[in-house]
């Protein structure tokens, strides 16, 4: 079973959990306090989604949904957050009763978004809300943390992977992650993303992942001779060492090594030449029989040092990606947004659409289908409205499905398996000059035409007001 | 009071907290049970440092600490976590009493850190632990997480602070941050580095920040008319209401600005050119008496661009940065290693090296030693064994202090605010030539005499040997 939540427990002897309230910024509440202040209860539709992909990415795999929904599902205020709250000098003029419905607070809405796994591109929905506008507007913050960030992460191990080209990519990276909740989620991301597990030890029994692991440095150094290091781990972890042969000398260490014979279970490489070192220690190990030995090759690695190595013909079996991939080094933000589309006035819909120089919206709740040849391959994606009908095209399925209604999960969320299964099925489908590591062909996304039409009559309405 | 942990809680329910054992890297445990194995008990020092500046960066500004410690402090196996490691195939053959030994487990060691807001460069210890080896090993992964995160984050702070030549830099960066954790420490990290608040309603009540807010888009949206939204908020928040004005057309939106006169606290850029957007709105205040309104401006700002908008004469009266800050975006890791320096073995003290290309290591406990002028000017520092005697120096001042003993704090740690006044205050006596935005020159750092020749002997000593 998947345990999960986006939490952070936050108290000094960390033994008191915390309610989620406070996890957002101030805006979201004082927002809040004005829509109560001036009776505006009208359901409320956001969308959550990327403006422009990062640098180099060609799509992205959607992830963190399940985490979203559990925020949503038991976001709550206790009573020393509503405090905080009501001594803030900015709150002084808020109606008090605003107060008592914090303390009553529960997300009732709705929400449709691309199950985890997804393949996505710019500026199609990931996660659509659908609240009382109070509701829809607190719950932003927390939203575009969660998705962005895991979104951010499966997409860069979903390209490590690709790169890998079937060989094992294991995430190694808690240590240079932006605190030990980031790790946790980073790896949880990564393996939907195609990693087959993590060093994450919490990682491995929260979300039920494989977890691996090698040895340190400092465990070869707290010996007098590197063989008692080897031989002292070896001892304890017969089926499952891994021999770090770096620590002074690579190919010392390899031949060091061959004293195990073919049951040891790997070796690996931290620094130097990687496509040298590998060759030789390879030769080594073979010509002691121990063909069976992996090479694990670390340190500093991303999608693009893995092809060139690979392609200097490397005999590397796995590879553990830390840094690179924990915090996406190369493009470490998603800028997921969360925008208003729809307010429902008595039981009017108005469609919402924002100006803003580079930054204007799309009107309307939305649907993605995603059009598809014969064989299965994508074709391209047409972003509807949510309730318009796709007549002509018969061969495109739709992304978007509900997974909340009044608060509550209604239906099975894909396991990590079945997400990461998820991802590496639609990849396969995607053509490969969308995919390519660097200078990816843009797959087509277009607006339907209905949706356009709309938006220019939206657009016009909006030129005659402003 | 500051209240603190790294800790995330992670269960479905998010209602039971979780101990802290198993967020750590599986070798973290694999190395303490073959090290439990072989009955080594021995006590080992291990110092955190950062081999290499991220790119740009001149400087580090320490942070973090805090959460170290309560790590530390708090850190032990629940019954759950300790029958999730015996489970797994790996610790087939360890010795049964590794678990109980888990399950007794709590950090008994010593810490000597730099304080939060510390002024630190490439090679000097921020942290040294000393303790039985077990311990010191297995908190590796959680404290470099800590460290590298918070001190990432500090630096960019300075850096954008120290654009902003003045002006107020408010941290708004939760919903691009690596999870709310991430968002929540990087809000704390911020401050420490110079920011003035944070729009991170959670960070301002555990860490007692100063919390900002202005208004979102979708505010102005759900209103029929632009005006109708201002005068709803302004009614709400008449002491605190920054009118957010790119929705539709920015100087329009000035023009009903003036409506509230000289009292409205401020106004919002989020698009455009940010200069001459900033020019036109201060004129149309300034022509409606309103010189008291400030403005603020956002919408993926760093360093660089405020340096610039304000070298324009964009006259800005606050920044908020968000993606930039929050992910240090340019320089997203933050590359600490925890490296074993020494061991004590039957009491007598063996220093540790660590060879690996690029990689190589300074033995002893180590001290950071810093020297100035007699104005107070920083000149240089010198990295000693930790009981060398700096006699030849008068006018320098060791940097790392010891905060634990027996596994508890035994210092008061500075609060956030002592702790941003001591980056303050050094940053100010760090000349300019070391601390420009880029191309600045590398302040120097040297080992002193004595380090360089033992470390000399122990180099000859590990060639003899391998």
């Amino acid at each position: 079973m998947e345990l999960m939540t986006g939490e952070s427990s936050a108290n000094s002897g960390a033994t008191a959990p915390r309610s989620l309230g406070l996890a957002t910024d101030l805006y979201e509440l004082t927002m809040a306090a004005a829509y109560y202040a001036h009776g505006r209860r009208e359901r409320a539709s956001f969308e959550l989604f990327v403006r422009k992909l990062p640098a180099e990415r060609s799509y992205l795999i959607a992830a963190g949904l399940h985490q979203a929904l559990d925020y949503l599902r038991t976001l709550s205020f206790s009573r020393e957050e509503v405090a905080y709250l009501r001594a803030l000098p900015a709150f002084a003029h808020v109606p008090p009763s605003f107060f008592d419905y914090l303390r009553d607070f529960r997300f009732s809405g709705e929400v449709w978004a691309m199950p985890e796994g997804t393949l996505a591109f710019a500026g199609e929905p990931l996660l659509r809300v659908t609240a009382p506008i109070i509701e829809a507007q607190v719950v932003e913050t927390y939203l575009l943390a969660t998705i962005n960030f895991q979104t951010l992460i499966a997409t860069k191990a979903t390209r490590i992977v690709e790169a890998a080209r079937g060989r094992d990519v294991i995430e190694f990276g808690a240590r240079r992650a932006h605190g030990m909740e980031a790790a946790l989620y980073a790896a949880r991301a990564a393996f939907i993303g195609g990693c087959v597990g993590t060093s994450n030890v919490e990682a491995g029994r929260l979300f039920d992942l494989p977890v691996y692991g090698t040895a340190a440095h400092s465990w070869t150094m707290a010996f007098e001779r590197e063989i008692d290091a080897f031989r002292a781990y070896y001892q304890v972890f017969p089926d499952s060492t891994t021999l770090l042969l770096d620590t002074y000398d690579t190919l010392a260490a390899a031949r060091l090594a061959t004293e195990f014979g073919p049951k040891l279970r790997g070796v690996r490489l931290d620094s130097g030449d990687l496509v040298e070192l590998a060759k030789q220690v390879r030769a080594i190990l073979d010509q002691a029989g121990m063909r069976q030995t992996k090479i694990l090759a670390s340190g500093d690695l991303n999608e693009f040092k893995i092809a060139e190595v690979l392609a200097a013909g490397a005999p590397i079996d796995l590879f553990g990606v830390g840094t690179e991939l924990s915090t996406s080094r190369d493009a470490p933000a998603l800028g997921g947004v969360y925008k208003l589309v729809e307010l429902e006035v008595n039981h009017h819909i108005e469609p919402k659409i924002k100006l803003s120089r580079d930054k204007a919206t799309y009107p309307f709740r939305k649907q993605v289908w995603r059009e598809h040849g014969d064989d299965g391959t994508f074709i391209g994606d047409v972003i509807t409205i949510a309730d318009e009908v796709m007549s002509s095209r018969s061969l495109s399925d739709p992304l978007l499905t509900q997974v909340m209604k009044d608060g509550e999960i209604i239906r099975q969320l894909p396991s990590l398996r079945e997400a990461q299964a998820n991802a590496r099925g639609q990849l396969a489908r995607l053509p490969a000059a969308y995919k390519a590591l660097a200078h990816a062909e843009c797959y087509p996304v277009q607006f339907s035409a209905e949706l356009e039409r709309q938006r220019q009559e939206k657009l016009k309405e909006l030129e005659r007001n402003h």
